[in-house]
């Protein structure tokens, strides 16, 4: 199992995006919706393999509902 | 004179590298060096012309010695 240090920081920010969108009981589908973004966009986020620019976090932390400060601190992306 | 909620994430992101790179006393040579990016391109994300990736916004950080937490909440860039 690899640990939480072990991974890039795509794939904990992956992982910080689907624990806040389960937090908030979101599809990916709504998550979708809600950003601006493509839905395969999301899952590819989630599974670690796209590497976000800066204005998508944006989106992204604006349809969660979050300060990229509080998703990056709160969500073992740091 | 632009009131900085005009800003966009992009302009405050680089006012942000560049506050952060003064407190060090850093210049762009040195910030470009010690994250592995191209003089050039921290100049154009100082000027917020440029909409950088999750990783490149990990290496900035790692340079400039400070979380990306640390960076978007104390630095005015949310």
């Amino acid at each position: 199992m690899t640990k939480k240090g072990e991974l890039s920081i795509k794939q904990r920010f992956g992982l910080a995006i689907k624990q806040r969108r389960g937090e908030l009981g979101i599809s990916q589908e709504e998550l979708a919706f809600k950003s601006g973004l493509h839905r395969t966009y999301i899952s590819d986020i989630e599974r670690g393999t796209r590497n976000p620019s800066l204005e998508n976090i944006e989106k992204l932390a604006k349809a969660l509902e979050i300060s990229i400060s509080t998703l990056f601190a709160n969500y073992g992306i740091e």
